[in-house]
């Protein structure tokens, strides 16, 4: 009898050419999925909250999949982990109801996504954060952030090429802060996100801050619609699925 | 002429075989000295404030070189960056006096070790924390740390077969503190340091917070001078060189 197991995963996205199966590259799914096999014999399908991009990283992603084995949840977590290699941990794995679907049932998700704001580059953070040299403005920046909660049309902000039927979203919460050391930290919960929205949305922020436009022009740009408006796509390595709330 | 620069470093030790330049193996002072000499044709001896070991890492190292060169030390530090690979990161380069030296005239360093004390250990920290899942008791190490500053004879934490004219050092500040997720920041400063002492220093703690010695034990160990009753070697990759103070 299969069971249906939730897997919260930590991994560092920087040599994985992200978290969905591929036919030729390394993919985060296919390590964890691998390492079922080679503990259940079970070829599972590890489904996922969501897919992150080639470089991003997360703290908590999760996966749901059914597996017929007798191994008690808390075992299988931890043998997953004797396989899989240590840029990849499973933080949790438990039992759950057969209707629990990873991707469904997602009621809200939180990104994190850090600049570094300083002269120098890091070499310790070097993949962990979007390194800009250029001093933001980053009352601007937050300013800009204010117009981006609420239920709205985020299509300036998502990937072309990746039409979805709607690109209706609702944000929750976004906002940025200063850490130590010239860290910036932007953190945005919404119910759910468009591909590429958050470095798109980071991309257009960075604008704001290096004067390129202007708060207004941000709000703008969200109503325009319009994704050559918009900035560049903020690198991968700066972004972090930090928690997938159901 | 020659004049005299000092560095201000950044590095992720976690590819290098150390500070020092060895035989086979790539350190840090290695590759720096490799790009000054290819940007300047000076085979220069770049002196580090001490070494570091394997694996360690650094925030702010120092060092000094000697270089024929009309380059400015600001642009110096630059076209080094351009050279070097990216786990290296040049954060300062200045002119000083010729008497100015890296490791002679230091006057105090600053270490932080940092613990991950949690159930499960950590992808994207793997390379930057010891990772020990059994739960410590804190406060029974932040007694222990307290015996540490003064003017003592610090033998017990000596690497074996490394012996220094004197074993005595000055600690001038010592304590542990909790932080988010799980971590323990265990930072240290004095005038000066045997070799592995922090490291040994922090195994010797997390023995106390592991219940197997207590406080009063950690006192005794130190007045000992016997280094076989301290803990284990704490790994090398929790362990980042703060500041150089001079």
């Amino acid at each position: 009898m299969a069971y249906n197991f939730k897997l919260t995963i930590e991994y560092d996205g920087s040599n994985y050419h992200g978290w969905q199966k591929q036919k030729k590259d390394r993919t985060i799914q296919e390590e964890i999925e691998n390492a079922i096999f080679k503990i259940t014999r079970n070829q599972v399908v590890l489904a996922g909250s969501g897919r992150t991009d080639a470089g991003v990283h997360a703290f908590n992603q999760t996966a749901h999949f059914f597996c017929n084995t007798h191994i008690e949840a808390k075992n299988l977590g931890r043998a997953i982990n004797s396989v899989v290699p240590n840029d990849i941990i499973i933080k949790k794995c438990v039992r759950m109801d057969d209707t629990f679907h990873a991707r469904y049932d997602v009621k809200s998700k939180v990104y994190h996504y850090r600049i570094l704001n300083r002269e120098t580059p890091s070499a310790i953070c070097r993949q962990y954060a979007w390194f800009i040299p250029k001093k933001l403005h980053v009352d601007a920046m937050k300013a800009a952030a204010c117009h981006l909660p609420g239920t709205k049309d985020f299509k300036a902000f998502e990937a072309t090429g990746s039409p979805r039927s709607s690109t209706i979203r609702r944000i929750i919460n976004a906002e940025l802060s200063v850490k130590d050391k010239g860290y910036l930290i932007f953190e945005i919960k919404g119910e759910g996100f468009l591909r590429y929205m958050v470095r798109n949305i980071v991309g257009t922020l960075v604008g704001v801050g290096a004067g390129k436009i202007t708060p207004d022009d941000f709000k703008n740009i969200i109503a325009s619609r319009d994704r050559s408006l918009a900035g560049r796509t903020a690198p991968a390595c700066g972004l972090f699925l930090m928690h997938v709330n159901y």
